[in-house]
């Protein structure tokens, strides 16, 4: 019988495993997921572009490449984040296998067993996951709809024993859809200017923005590049390239970049040059821009129509954002809800989505749930929604 | 100033790194890189693979997969394996980003800081440096030309604190480049067994035998299977295809793999589809039997090759193996010897190679050095032994 080590040994089969297998399921409508969607990656382009490139390019796709990635990807990557205004000059960035891993990296190199981290509540799962697996001890601050919310995260600063971070996904959250007010923003470098909390801001959907107007409010932290702030920004070509290509970034201060830069060494040696290659072809080409351009138009639409059979459907009790961008909305059900009865139903049904517990630090909060617009068609949604409204009705009246 | 993990704090900034900065100069011949021959990857079969697949395929290469990789891959994988009579059906396998990260998932989840980790001394570095990682207390057992000496493991089984397990790369050892006799496999089967050690079996190098003769030698103790030994089996497509698309293996007992598993999510959510999609079509087309063949051929030309210059140029006190298949020469100095002093020389002269102190676990015997023959021209081979010969020759007289 092995013997676990500590860390790992209260890690259990997760529900959301159990989760995606149903949503792989044909007969099921699935809101579950996170990912793209299936019919809007740009093959042809990859294709294209790979063959395109000459032998020495090519064998450089089948070998081993440095740490931090290869060094054309990390130039033309740093051209693609210096016009978001990011400080790629002053700080260092590492590819990293999917920005899980940077996520996972960051974890590994702040935290000691029952070390306090503190995470949005609701927050990505991801993060909860790669937290939780150097045993940190979660603490969540909840966001309201311009973004954590400062009393409460002010209270978690001032206790004596300071948190390792604070990690937070500012730009269509993942799950509650929300997008950072400027002036949240501002509050929360203010508070923590000087206390020694680094930062980490996850800007994986920033650019899948649907309103030009909001621009301004989805400037970076790290863009902001206030003094006094440790900020470790992490990105992820997932959502404007591939998720399978699993391809991330961080973007970090030179001492953090030092410890990552070893972890991952230890990790997986360097990320995977084969993919590193195409995202570097797709980014000189400047076919990422256009390709964006394509996606957040269809995203846009995806959220329409999810948001167009909700308001036909739901009933009034039921909270809900209109998203600006990216993939999710995050429905609040009435406080005594308990939405794993909900999904249960939803399934016979026909369809699927993710309860509102397992976004929460704590695992209890089950009065809400993420519904996912990205890999849907318009019919998919249209013919879903109603299940999902009729088991809402059913659990809550 | 951040404040590092535990872990962490200990991990700094490996002398591999500056090497291979200096290796990948063009002036420099190195015989440092355990890096596949760049002129022999699969470049143009791997192309029309990819072209000849339906969209729907080409899709699944862009969108996430399931944490244990794709199930198309598992399958075609678990085939190859069993041809060489690995138990597939009994245990349970799972594509890593990797064999590194296979490593450094089995590390995360027996190593807790200060546990004793047994490994072969001299080790591969990705080893030392992934249980490192997790602050393990690595305990070097010296090996001979059979294998590991099973007096000075007995010792450390013996001892009252147990290890939390037993890591070793059996076949083209890297670096020392030795193969395990039969005997001494068995030898270490019956002191393992029952002894609650599980046993990690790394076999990166296994498919590039030289000689057809050495088959039966070749067979892992996974596929010997024996009673009483929990083994986790590990390998590459790195070494059979190309390192840059990043995926390996393990073939462990079921309760490892669900802990791996869970940490892999948390680690990097999945390994690239991209490439998943690359090596699935490799296998099933029946290709990866072809090349391996090609490639077998190639490397022990390149050896013989070294070989030949070796015996040729170095002074006889220099002991060293005649490799049987794999990537690596280890050459064993004089004792009192100092490989450090032999490498700088041999920069000077415009050569590289891996000094024997970083396969140490305690990072001190350094009377040896690691010369790679696997991606060097014969032309380089010939150019670059007389200079290390006599940098040999300067240090030792």
């Amino acid at each position: 019988m092995p013997r676990f080590s500590k860390a790992v040994s209260s890690l259990r089969s997760s529900e959301i495993r159990d989760l995606m297998t149903l949503a792989s399921r044909p007969d099921i409508i699935s809101f579950a997921g996170g990912m793209p969607g299936n019919d809007l990656f740009p093959v042809q382009a990859i294709e294209d572009l790979f063959k395109a490139l000459d032998i020495k390019k090519k064998r450089i796709a089948f070998q081993y490449g440095p740490t931090p990635g290869l060094p054309s990807l990390l130039e033309s990557l740093s051209g693609f984040l210096e016009k978001k205004g990011l400080p790629v000059h002053t700080n260092r960035l590492l590819i990293t296998t999917g920005s899980q891993q940077g996520l996972n990296l960051l974890g590994k190199a702040f935290i000691d067993p029952h070390d306090p981290v503190l995470v949005e509540n609701p927050c990505f799962i991801g993060a909860l996951s790669a937290f939780r697996s150097y045993d940190a001890e979660l603490r969540g601050v909840p966001v309201d709809r311009d973004g954590i919310v400062m009393e409460a995260l002010q209270q978690e600063i001032d206790k004596k024993e300071k948190p390792k971070f604070l990690y937070i996904t500012p730009y269509f959250h993942n799950p509650a859809g929300l997008l950072y007010s400027s002036e949240r923003k501002e509050q929360l470098i203010t508070a923590l200017q000087g206390r020694d909390i680094p930062l980490i801001e996850d800007d994986a959907y920033g650019d899948l923005y649907f309103f030009e107007e909001d621009r301004e409010q989805l400037k970076p932290i790290k863009a902001i590049n206030p003094e006094g702030i440790e900020i470790c920004y992490t990105g992820s070509f997932s959502k404007i390239l591939g998720p399978g290509l699993r391809l991330g970034w961080m973007l970090v201060p030179e001492e953090i970049y030092q410890k990552c830069e070893l972890i991952k060494q230890s990790a997986d040696a360097c990320s995977p040059s084969f993919t590193q290659v195409l995202a570097d072809e797709f980014i000189r080409s400047g076919q990422i821009y256009s390709y964006i351009a394509t996606v957040r138009q269809e995203y846009k639409r995806r959220a329409n129509a999810m948001v167009s059979a909700l308001k036909e459907h739901l009933p009034n009790y039921v909270q809900w954002n209109e998203p600006r961008g990216g993939f999710y909305l995050w429905l609040t059900l009435p406080e005594e809800t308990d939405a794993t009865k909900i999904v249960q139903l939803a399934i016979e049904g026909g369809a699927v989505f993710v309860i509102g517990k397992t976004f929460d630090p704590a695992g209890t909060h089950n009065n809400s749930l993420r519904l996912s617009y990205c890999n849907n068609t318009l019919e998919q949604i249209a013919e879903g929604i109603p299940i999902v409204a009729r088991a809402i009705r059913q659990v809550c009246g």
